[in-house]
């Protein structure tokens, strides 16, 4: 309830990073989204403002997805939109912004796909997930530099 | 403006048609979107109510959607919703949901996707499209069943 | 999981209608949400197509909406799409496009509000609601009209 | 195009900062949106995580804003979402999720509001709107704390 879903058009800006970790199989990618707008003095299509986010899936979506995503590919995602921020020394503060992904699909606009359905069946549906445990992401002391490493050019 | 922005996850349920118009490609597709909810009762996810939208897809999207999607294939669509009415004989009234996409792709919670990039620079990008008259639909003459034809059965 | 919410910014068409159901507090009216574009041949913003949503709320939100809510009030409506379709006579085709809503606001870029905030507890929060029955709607048999009465002009 | 659009529903976690700019009156507040989940355990709702954003509002939905909004009211804001970051010293990175509001208003849900319509017709519909310079806000220089204050605690 008040979740923020959000429905993101954009490109995948790092490979996947996949992980088996205790509660299921894990992966996340840094999205670019790139907003365009029309310039009337210009008479044609700009680019905006460019959002980036760290995309996270989980089990089957996690396993298809390191499997089917390279950067650079165009990408539609529907995730839950976490703002995470941090304070250290009491006054540097950094966030990011994240997307739990529910659905993530190549964007058909940009291209063709060929499409494998999985032989097993979802067992995301068998049950209710717990939530995962956002403020102290399990695999990210395996990964420090994580989220915060400098953004990748966007990949348009 | 206000425009109504829908991202939709579910089941593609009759093949796309595919029309080449005098404004360029245009295909439409039923899409079937189940929810489900967790029944305490039975301790288990249940299916809710299907709604069925009439997705429509133009230029580079069409040609691609028409080269990707098969009935029964899990996808995602993001689109502008438009509720289309009509009266006839002062009394009955018929309705259809359509989503005038803007991206389709592959759920990859459901399957992993062969992604191929169009070759050629997508034109929809060189200048903003006039908004296609909904009230008329082009090819709706030569297909009159159109949109009131009887549901297929969700695929799920 | 898999519901379509939308969030629809527009103008409240009908009266709500508030009724005391078994179930709680229930409260319905038709909401009318026109597009706007920019016609570059006009050079001005031009109104586009209309949607025609039946909006309904429950419980507090159905109370407070039928005690703040008037016919031309411009509104923001966050809600559960519903496609809802029925066949007569094997042939006939009607739908309606509903929204089980979450949350209802008057638009503050339209106007200015005074809120008052509910003096009882939320009751809704305390525990999961069961899914009303949308398909054969509790208090369309009191009001046959219903949803299928003409639609008014959209108000703006 | 590509803009991330985004529903939020929530709490108005800082007094409205209203400000006369050239290019017209612009207003901002701090919104909190904690999500909400079922705890099968606990056979409860709890609450989840709490994202915040910087809500900016311009022209009449500025004025209105600052005229209807206090510290704690239940508001739902639709708006166009830009995470924004900053390197400084080639290391520390701070970031901030904003919403360019399109629309913001009290949730019915939570109590009564009695809506009064501006007056005078709405300006902003007359011609499409340049888009802020986000990345080099106009008003910061003037409160350097900005955004990088401490979080108010989630008002609920």
């Amino acid at each position: 309830m008040n979740e923020t879903m959000v429905c993101a058009v954009g490109n995948v800006a790092t490979p996947p990073v996949y992980r088996d970790m205790a509660s299921g199989p894990s992966a996340r990618f840094r999205l670019a989204v790139t907003s365009r707008y029309w310039d009337r003095e210009k008479n044609a299509w700009t680019d905006g403002h460019t959002n980036f986010f760290t995309v996270w899936a989980n089990r089957r979506l996690a396993v298809n997805a390191a499997a089917s995503l390279n950067v650079g590919d165009p990408v539609m995602v529907q995730g839950r939109l976490k703002v995470r921020s941090e304070t250290r020394d009491g006054q540097q503060n950094w966030a990011s912004a994240d997307l739990d992904a529910v659905a993530i699909g190549h964007d058909l606009s940009r291209g063709t796909s060929a499409f494998r359905r999985s032989a097993q069946p979802e067992a995301a549906h068998a049950s209710p997930q717990p939530e995962p445990n956002w403020d102290t992401p399990q695999d990210q002391s395996a990964d420090p530099a994580g989220q915060q490493q400098p953004e990748p050019a966007a990949v348009t």
